[in-house]
């Protein structure tokens, strides 16, 4: 094996020509292998090989320093930058992180996980680099995905506008998750086929022959653009916006990424080189279904198959509800900031073409966009993850919020999502929209509650989010019957004394165990379901204050302003006084590991609610 | 008058041609004197006169529907469709918005104050149209400056792949509040002055008056259109955004504009119209210092002067302050985001114009520009609006705060900033902020805090943020010696008993005002200066609450997760039981008024707060 031999990227500079095929080959190997075991993000980083070796040949890492967008491919980079031995512990607590991290190697220079950031960071890094007088490269690998998102053309816009030496790769695979949309994508599918490709290139080809690459051809190559500028229109989107486009290129021609990676070391001020790459390349399985290999749990490498789990998720139980809602009412549209699949949109969307919208990645507009539907009559449903709501936080606000829109938000993967770690931890929405006035915000634990709530929340003429978590559905209500939704009001699961266990949502699985166990102690603890995390109706919470005397809340999400905070203000409002205990998360930030362990690790397991609940009890 | 004989945009289309130089003049006039009474954003809303009258020609408001992007410029369309008369109360509690309002009038079509909404609601409008097969026009009005927000860029990547009709005026005055910065400024500028211009100009010309204009001349044009686009450049990166491009226009040549705008309506699918206008544009002060007269307190329509208010703003000393510690530390930069005099950061541009950074309306990438700044050893400033902090809520929490990166951000404008109303209220910062990981929060009063908040906030090698709100500094510590600053601790400023206030920032002056109140009444209420809102030093609160049997939180912010809300967290956390009464602002939607008046609606006057602790000790 060459891979045995790789320590660091000097490493991969020693090696011979022929070698780099071969050890391209042994790298997906590697992937495959490891991502069998733990899943990860796999198709991503199958798609870079070529890419990362040629950078890690051209470019002096860790003194040049590169920032991967998203991060998901940056597998080949930390295989070839140390961390190959930590891959069996990939995504696992205390493990490997599938994204790149500062506090895990001198190697990544900036965090990611949330798309879109690595211009902005990237621009920081060179503008911090001049202001102290230093020369190194800076490099962005970007995908064309993560270029439908705003925040991407913000900083395009401001680093074509200044003169520091900035180096952005768009890696383009016409995918983001899935297929990639909006006119960027379309006008990039244009730069790939545009009939000037091949002249370009040959010209490149001539220039860069004829002088040996490096900073003398800059002056003819600024000509060879001018000259061609005129007559071509691929590039001119980036040319505008002040950067030196050269492109595209094969990525997967290393000889050929190498010479033009060399040659973007020596060109002055902010450069684009648009690379083609096949997403999945390599492995048949992620080449046919990238997006499915995208993401994937531990699966079998001979097959391409994953393990069913059993049960059903909360996102596939999301979308057959909002088909069934959507065959009723024809103002039902579903919008998607690029997660069709990961939020159980596909069979909407199939069903649906014409009242399903993927927006790209572009969280922001995704929220103005229904504000705009659901102002001209429509009754959109956004679906997009917690974590990335975050993007839209002003937009909620301000565009749904304040005008009272009837915008149904499908919050998924809120509470912690376990093996993508802290930045995709889905633990702030209750905090964030809570203070945003006309939102109600529900929070659905099995199926049953599903189709209660979505009927609920399209009924209101008023935004309401509905938060649920990654994995399956609960079903402790297979044999209890719902009340009837209403106005903050919450229900009595079970009727306990002295203490009342209040779990919003997915937590009433661990609160009702949690009960169990106590029985067995001969503590007689009550179980409360919320529903809702606001509004909270003073009445009833006033009612079970005459019942209990100390409320413990249980949330999937950070204590600040979450909702134990929630109901210790209204208890505070309503002068009536009860301790109110709040288990949940202590910090904003829950690192990576399975979403059980987690849980157990910050008290919300059922044994840890269930010690801290005889806890209070012995005391009181 | 023509303008009294004005009551809907229909008199508009009656008048003759002649008439419309001299109704313009009359806007003109009447908005500066009514401006110059109430205060207002007057030259946004000159520049666009007859942008606005061609509008009213060729368009048939409300059917067809207008979004003005900010609505800064919204003025003129206002006083034309019916509400010329309450311009008396602009901007004033229960009075006329200076922002499109549709529970104002039926004529707005959607609510707009933060920048680069207006494309994303247009689309979801004209969307929502064509599924309900009805036929009317949708047009967004966005500045050059909105233009450089990604929210923007997210929209015309949607709408541009899609073939919706919808129409997008690009009104280029070349600013933003201040001068338009970044590499689409550049293009803009490219496109205004490029050589092909009048050419074009001509060729639309020919077309249109061969034709008489209408759906006839679209064919004509789309050749005239593709033959050219190979020889231009203007236009280009719209066209390769799947719009058609018209323009640039003279903005100020009304029959030109209806022309134009007359072609719009019959170009299929997106298009953008390029209007070049003047700002302040007819009002010679205005149009002298266009950036003065963006946003403008009363002043004295013959001498273009406002009247100084007396007294040192939070913007001027924070601007100050930042000189001073710039000048001993070369690692101190100073982030905008288009917003250099609002928050005081002009003198800094001025004698550090290599350490200050103007991003253009772009909070998202200015906060992640911070961290790649941080990240290489730099300390960034980011000077942004509460308000306008929320678009870079997610970057906070994913690239500032995770990473635990040394930026500080100068937020100014928290708490209710007054005539602005909802959309600019800065009333959540906390709520958003305290969540997340490794942030402090504080909140200086007054320039000695100021002066002594901001080097510790640089001492920290952690995210600081710092609020402060609109208007002058209080002068309450003339006589009071600060303590060092240290973990989370207040200071006790007036020992009392039984109630203590504990007021953040600038909250302190009427805390104080109100203890002096309560004396007259016999109740000694203690004063605390909590000076952090995050974190919370668990011991000074526990001493805190053995002297003092309540609470009473005061803050600038609403109560939901909140710093009331925080310390009750604490206090629970700590198993410290004592009623905590918070005041604030207890829903998410504060409206337009004088900020005094506000205070006192809400609770938060001098006066209001003695009654309330006056209630409190009467029960207790």
């Amino acid at each position: 094996m060459i891979l045995d031999r790789i320590q660091n990227p000097d490493d991969v500079k020693k090696l011979n020509e022929e070698d780099l095929p071969v050890l391209a080959g042994e790298i997906r190997s590697f992937m495959v292998d490891h991502v069998a075991e733990t899943g990860g993000h796999l198709a991503p980083s199958l798609g870079v090989v070529e890419l990362v070796l040629a950078m890690c040949r051209v470019f002096d890492f860790p003194r040049d320093r590169v920032i991967f967008d998203v991060g998901h491919q940056s597998y080949a980079y930390k295989i070839l930058t140390g961390r190959r031995e930590r891959f069996a512990d990939l995504r696992r607590f205390g493990g490997l992180s599938g994204f790149p991290k500062r506090e895990e190697s001198v190697y990544d220079a900036f965090n990611t996980g949330h798309s879109s950031t690595s211009i902005s960071a990237a621009l920081g890094l060179a503008v911090a680099r001049d202001l102290k007088g230093e020369d190194y490269k800076i490099i962005s690998v970007i995908g064309d995905g993560a270029l439908t998102g705003g925040m991407a053309y913000e900083a395009l816009n401001n680093a074509g506008s200044r003169r520091e030496d900035l180096i952005v790769i768009l890696n383009d695979n016409q995918m983001s998750i899935s297929k990639n949309v909006g006119a960027m994508a379309n006008y990039l599918a244009k730069a790939r086929t545009a009939p000037h490709y091949d002249r370009r290139k040959q010209h490149l080809k001539k220039v860069l022959s004829r002088t040996g690459g490096g900073a003398r051809v800059l002056s003819g190559m600024r000509r060879v653009r001018d000259s061609l500028k005129n007559l071509m229109v691929q590039g001119m989107f980036f040319e505008e916006m002040g950067f030196t486009y050269l492109g595209p290129i094969d990525g997967h021609d290393l000889p050929q990424i190498e010479q033009y990676l060399q040659y973007c070391r020596n060109v002055k001020g902010p450069v684009l080189l648009h690379v083609l790459t096949k997403k999945g390349k390599g492995y048949p399985f992620a080449e046919q279904e990238p997006d499915r290999f995208h993401g994937i749990s531990a699966f079998d490498p001979k097959t391409g198959k994953t393990k069913n789990g059993g049960g059903r998720s909360f996102s596939t139980v999301f979308g057959e509800t909002l088909i069934d809602l959507a065959k009723e009412d024809p103002r039902i549209l579903a919008v998607t900031a690029a997660m069709p699949d990961g939020t159980g949109l596909n069979p909407f969307a199939k069903m649906f073409p014409d009242r399903f919208f993927d927006v790209g990645i572009a969280e922001a507009h995704a929220v103005t966009y229904c504000a705009g539907l659901a102002e001209n009559g429509m009754k959109p449903c956004a679906a997009i993850y917690s974590s990335f709501l975050q993007r839209g936080t002003d937009q909620i606000f301000h565009d749904v919020a304040l005008q009272n829109l009837p915008v149904v938000f499908a919050v998924d993967r809120a509470g912690v999502v376990g093996e993508d770690g802290e930045t995709h931890q889905g633990i702030f929405d209750i905090a964030l929209l809570r203070a945003f006035p006309n939102l109600t915000l529900l929070s659905p634990s099995t199926e049953k509650e599903m189709k209660q709530m979505f009927p609920y929340a399209f009924s209101l003429d008023s935004p309401v989010a509905l938060r649920y978590p990654r994995g399956k559905v609960s079903e402790w209500d297979r044999d209890f019957e719902h009340e009837p939704l209403s106005d903050g009001r919450g229900e009595i699961v079970k009727k306990g004394k002295g203490v009342v266990l209040i779990a919003l949502g997915i937590m009433m699985d661990n609160a009702l165990a949690a009960a169990e166990i106590l029985k067995q102690k001969g503590i007689e603890a009550g179980v409360c379901n919320p529903r809702f995390a606001s509004p909270l109706n003073i009445d009833f919470y006033k009612e079970l204050a005459e019942e209990y005397d100390t409320f413990v809340t249980v949330e999937d999400h950070v204590l600040a302003g979450g909702f134990g905070s929630a109901l210790r203000e209204l208890m505070a409002a309503a002068k009536r006084d009860i301790p109110v205990v709040s288990l949940g998360y202590d910090v904003g930030m829950v690192p990576q590991g399975k979403r059980e362990e987690l849980l157990a690790r910050y008290g919300l397991s059922a044994e840890k609610i269930a010690e801290r609940v005889a806890e209070i009890e012995s005391k009181s």
